[in-house]
């Protein structure tokens, strides 16, 4: 009866040992030059995550039979991204470690660089999918190479030419789009080409970030760089669905800001999302 | 000159007697367990209604030509479901004492079990027409049989097996999804079956029950329980003056919750529903 | 490392049996007739929590040394007051069995009479004092007799004349004023009485209700039915540290409603007087 | 039964022929240069009064027992401030005829000087009580000589030296203070002197015009310029019920602006010291 | 070093003679009837603009190699439209004298009127493009003929019959659409019929006037008067592309209103469809 | 005509020759952990600050007459403490080569230590006066020496033992206040002992940093980590006005977040104070 106060994603109880998937929040937005909050995304999630259903009427499939972690928030200190980053790997590396999958609730977009650290290090040939408004293609943005506008820049740095496959992209500097073509896979404005992109990717592994910008602000207001012209919900649960049946060994998904999401229905769409990845990615 | 301080929905001034329909206020959210806020809706509503046009170029029709009654906001106790059901029910059949039509504006959707018990009590052959985002099925939720996600079970306690015919459903447990097969007629994520449903019907008396939050979250987020991937507003309304062409013995729509509408969208929203089928159902 | 993820009140880690204080939340406001919102409030402190410091320099003293056990909060239903005082009675009496002091985190005031039974049958002679901008006297309320509105009335029928010391009272029914005298002794606008009352109490044991719209609504907008005229944080905090040097057996602190808190201030004031009662009662 | 819908200030349902006093709402914000809204003050107010009890304990009577009679908002055009003038100056002058006290909610401040000049035109020996942050005597304000900061000049176009008592300022221009002496009574930052002025006064006829911004904003933030600085809650009281101990004859409240009131306790304030001024003029 | 501080849109330093193109702001809301605050429109897009990108993926061009002027917001009085309009007229006039083209940012739309004034006089064939959810073509609003509900019944009185060209129209009183065949080209719901127009207009110079609440509110929440059923964010992209490639010589935005847009997601459209606008309009 | 878009605080627009005092903002909160947002409080600062009288009637002088010159918001990255603080230290350098006195608007307190550097590199023996709720003397904080957590220690590493004079301090852990005596004089809880530390100072030039939450969250609840029992403005404009008569040499307010300001009212304070000191400062 007086256990202590024990609070995870949807109210679920399972152990550290039963998981296939372990999730845990990196709640860094130290580099966010616009519009800071998306430090809340994660506790805000786990707090607004009893209000909704476990069982996915789109799968059929109830959450309660996908053995997940809760790892709680990482303790990341605030004024030094490169020491954050070495958490953020070290937590991932602990998860593959135990052989189970790294799933991170961001945070800016910066923090997938510290996970895709670890992974790729153990997958040498990883591939990264990666769904977003926003390029992040910058070599570097206001003097710093660590930002999150520059964050697939970082991973392309580790990955090397034609392994990062962007969709839905509509928005950078001119540069970035100037650049993109013989290093990157840019697929602008949709999901087009997505089913041919896993098609050929085939068994290879793949780092699957999620930058939520990617809907249309109608559907996610609640973010720090709202762009026009996205995706909708349903393009985007189908688009999930699908790279969830690839060969996903880590996963993220960031950029929700509470403090722009007056009505919840942003952290919904996100808790929706995290909720149908998690049936997906449980086999 | 100096009457008192009337307020009636769109400001228009129409008398009892001239009404073919009568709208009134169930301003209840007691069994709310997320996040409370629906009773706010009926006041909130009538204030902005001033807002609004009176006339339709949907229907090329002037609300002004379609006299309606605003009989205001009941006075409902908190703490107490069963006595705020009772109340419903007595003003439902007084309504219909009158030979008028019912027009009921939520308040948590629990409220229509309280009207649909006084029209079925008139129409035996009572069918439902019920769209949501939920299934509302439950048995019982946190040990309580009357709660908004058990009043579409608690209405077929009423009307029995293949009287209730829902459309727009992407949420609920499990449980929910398994009884319904064979004791209501669900159509999951849209309105596709609704023509059919409705020629079937003829004649059959029937209550439409809207819980507005079957539209996507992006066009309705001021609701307790925003889910994602929901209708758009066209396909409401195209969906609703369907509806009004049947034989409607009742009708209700619900779960606004205003303190998440900072926009004032989602008030604007249901208030054009509102207007749509006032002219609508006026002969 | 892989423990679940745990959220207590400032992030104090104290066990169950080394602790002297039991908090646990009642997040119920089922019979708030005007605003909702208070069943928020002790999550919302327990999130906001890590934002405050725990040492006091008004008592020289830091919460690190004043062992209490975070109890979470309570499961309670909606729309059934009378179970909620139920299970509320209960978790109390399971503290007091275990020789602890129950601090309970409100909700609505109505929750402080499932505590106060609980108490009260252990501690028949109980004496309540009351911080309140409201009386909280009437027989009834929109009918019901369990409602926010008459909870030291209903407290008043367990402990009879003569028991119940109110302060700060500025709001209420003319009946209620009428009532008072004989049967409570009220002390309205202020506290001036108090340091004689408490003297006069001597060993009695003590139930504490602290009411914190006491407070003038510049210092705690954040909650339902806000009460000009109150007082400053500074005569509050010297009050609540002159009832917990008295025998305190039992108490609470209730009615923070954390959406009229934009701000944030109101949550924060909470806190700090929740801070310095833990501080204050710990031996 | 099936009466229109009423909603009177209080829930309170006087008629015109037994009322003393008629409240009427003045929504006009449309010379407000800097943050407009307080046209919706009274709507505002109507609706939040059901939440206010009718007793007082400070002047322990009941509003019940003194009859007023609501007349709602009169309905004013935007982008002519001499034809809102006008139909505020009529509507007072109707009020006056039926021998009746006029007390209007505004609205921005420019509305008092429609009131003021129907009651100057019954009262030729009119004095003026003002309380505000704001001197409101320039002479014209961005070329404009109807205007909220030029209210009180124009006021003194009327009734001359002399006659105009203001208290509670702290905010202007330097012309309105070195123009102030010899024309004006100016009473910087608080209401010392107020006594003396209105022994002083006797039996000459006031129009007392309160612009809610002389509280502090602690007390009182909901307002379009808040001005640090200003009276507590108790003060104001104890002022407010002093100036209506003399021969009051017109009366206004203004510049509550709901928009920047979200957690609702400035409109609390506004709704009490309404109450208290009804209760207090009441004979 | 030491320059005063200098605010431009999307922070582009361009001076006036290289500019092609003037964009400046008219913050005026003064006759809107319903919800105020267009006025802030200008000065928050402004503030807002350093966080989008200055390259267009639509375009494939960067806005700094589309030189723009920005010259501030006008200083408008509040109370008087005629003087209002009369310095949008001079603002607009000495655009143009300079030879270049005024781009206005509202404020509400009656400011259109004086812009178009201006234009009008210097192309007596002037043709009108006008995108709005409302028709705006009342004779007179609440008894005044300067009104953000007549602007486009203004703007007819100058061009005559057969001039106005309206797309997106889904509101109005009966009376503007019966009056509207005729008399103007008033196109409802959509962009149907667009190609053609613009195809038939040839080289007639037009004045483009869009008011962005013919977006849906789902895409632009944050206007005054939100009206559902509206275009999707690409839909009206495509049709500005369009317009501005036929012969525009003179245009505004308007009807953004910041206070209903909580998570700037409206702001950033409004900014984004600026954006697009002037590359668009730059040669 | 033509100029491009300056925007400077109150409107003024001084050139830089004439000005006495540099005000300039430092928007950086990287290393804030609990609830960013100061990096937006200069902009929005300057843009309220046209709300605001110029006419001092405390000083009873005009800001008109006090020539500052405004130079805008420094451009700084995140991510880099380090790199912010030496931007900040060269701004501050230039002002005093130009035999200003620099005035700082942050951003959050860290920003302080900049400034402070410049400063004491010019005046070796500089004495520090700093109001604020937080002793801010941590040796570090979350493992990083640069914090706002810490930043009158670091000013303690540079200016040794009793420079710094501390008021209003009511917030930080044990040791912060165990470390204080011999080292820093600190003042708990109020200005008491002001006036003998400013007679005491002489001639000793000094640097005073205000970190506006020293307020009580009542009047200044628009702050990261409000913490209730502050002092009140006029306490607080009384201190400041006294510590302007003493040798000040630099200086800097800050710790507004925007954010946190639903009302305004805390902006509208920290401007007030802003021009106070402006005025109090030019001889």
């Amino acid at each position: 009866m007086w256990n202590k106060n024990i609070e995870t994603y949807f109210g679920l109880p399972f152990d550290f040992a039963e998981a296939q998937i372990v999730v845990f929040g990196a709640p860094f937005d130290g580099t966010t030059s616009f519009r800071p909050g998306t430090r809340f995304a994660g506790a805000t999630m786990r707090k607004e995550s009893y209000g909704l259903e476990n069982y996915s009427p789109y799968q059929d499939r109830d959450l309660s039979d996908c053995p997940f972690f809760d790892a709680g928030e990482l303790d990341l200190p605030f004024g030094s991204p490169s020491r954050v980053l070495s958490l953020i790997e070290e937590q991932t590396e602990a998860i593959l470690d135990a052989r189970k999958l790294p799933l991170m609730v961001g945070g800016e977009h910066l923090v997938t660089l510290g996970a895709v650290r670890a992974v790729h290090r153990r997958y040498p040939d990883l591939a990264i999918v990666h769904f977003d408004a926003h390029a992040d293609l910058r070599e570097e943005y206001l003097g710093e190479r660590l930002s999150h506008a520059s964050v697939l820049r970082r991973c392309h740095d580790l990955v090397g030419d034609g392994k990062i496959h962007q969709f839905g992209i509509r928005s950078g500097d001119r540069e970035e789009f100037l650049w993109a073509p013989g290093h990157v896979s840019m697929h602008r404005f949709s999901f087009d080409g997505l089913f041919e992109t896993l098609a050929a990717l085939g068994d290879t592994p793949v780092y699957f970030t999620l930058d939520l910008d990617v809907l249309d602000p109608s559907v996610f207001p609640g973010t720090g760089t709202p762009e026009a012209g996205g995706v909708t919900f349903m393009e985007l649960l189908t688009a999930v669905l699908a790279v969830c049946k690839n060969h996903v060994v880590g996963c993220d998904l960031n950029e929700l800001s509470p403090h722009y999401d007056q009505s919840g229905a942003s952290t919904a769409v996100a808790l929706k999302v995290l909720r149908e990845m998690l049936i997906a990615l449980s086999r």
